[in-house]
């Protein structure tokens, strides 16, 4: 598991849009990851709700993290298509995503994600996200 | 057609998401939105292609857009729901994405998008979109 | 709750493709509906299993009566969209499809469906669904 | 392409669903597959309209079909996902199915379906399927 969480650490912490937008990994075990996003101007849609597209890329990006956990070593989760459906506004402090492998193994894994808006620590569903993943090799020199 | 250009622009050039990422509007006519958006570090993933989160943002965007110019005037389209098949890397100078509203009228619009990356003028399609658009009134204070 | 089985089973018991492939209603309160589907020849694919557009269609009834039992009285839940995994074979004696409201209230109602396969009454997943939901009047002379 | 048509007409006349209801090959050429689906009591919602899960079900098998047409020969697609928006109500005398892959090769294939509603020679566009499909052989003793 450490090493999970240190792969997943290392592949958020590399120069792009997770590094850029900020995602934290609150939470990594087999078959499930936590990632959150705080709350800044450059994220928000004009009426000052999170983004689309950002609440998609988090809840993306926790989905392909969840999938991967149920790998054998070397493999990574690419995402083939996802599915969201926005329930509320995305109006609070930070946004919270919760990936959980629905099928286990083989080449395609699925991955169901609950996104949640936070406002002073009360959580608001707000995005319900079914993702496809595919497994591949992962990228030399990624995974050293 | 003048309008919804200018309210096109105008939204997208509020502070946020879109105007942070810096997405040009080529197009819109009625039922159909163009929007690009040129490659950029913070917007890739970790192995140089565009972050599957950005390219929706896109697609989702130019779906609003392409549903908003076929509603009356004083409503925008707000994302129900879309679903996002990435077909191919986009590893491209810049994507487009194409939207094409395909149910006129009534409160529920729905959008296919096209997203290409494109690469020294070449264009290969990377992602399909279709969404779901509900039919809003234009937040006060952002019409004018 | 009595009002809501009466509204469910006089709709699946008129003529149609409900009561031809003979689906039943296992439960049914607010914001949830569970059906069942026997196994028959002419529901299956050539390999043996359930056809995928028989899951879907039995995922896509439970989710219009999950999202109705949270509607007003005379309004009834149509399907806008849906999206459906396979996440395995269904190869048992029967499939039961349940359905859950994840979005309350409103015009749009979003309904997660799982359904499973059941053999010598072990149940395993087989399908995974996410309805969006329309509410529109009881068409007349159905409600009575 | 002979074969395709003979492979297509062989497993749709098999005992099971498409045969129950009697989904008819209209069209097969590599990447794209026609079915066609008459009006019949058995096949609709109790508002007279074909109902979601026939639609469906007519939508799957023509993605299925498309996505094998450009697979190479032994292998059959099978269906890991697909999403469907019901644009009309599909009240016509028959129902069309134009299925036609949108990524080429590989082990997952993408497809788009559009379906219409037939009445008097004119069609109305009813639903948009976009299914995610992916390679298999094809099962023994169903190539033959």
């Amino acid at each position: 598991m450490t090493d999970l969480r240190a792969l997943a650490e290392r592949l958020m912490s590399l120069p792009g849009f997770t590094r850029a937008v900020d995602m934290k990994l609150l939470q990594i075990e087999k078959g499930r990851v936590v990632l959150s996003l705080a709350r800044r101007p450059d994220l928000l849609q004009f009426n000052g709700f999170f983004h689309g597209g950002v609440i998609a890329g988090l809840a993306d990006h926790a989905a392909g993290g969840a999938a991967t956990t149920i790998m054998p070593p070397g493999k990574i989760a690419i995402t083939v298509e996802f599915k969201i459906n926005f329930l509320r506004p995305a109006d609070g402090e930070a946004i919270i995503a919760r990936a959980e492998a629905v099928q286990p193994g083989g080449i395609i894994g699925v991955v169901k994600v609950d996104v949640v808006s936070v406002r002073e620590g009360a959580e608001t569903p707000c995005a319900l996200c079914i993702a496809t993943m595919r497994r591949v090799d992962i990228p030399e020199g990624k995974a050293a």
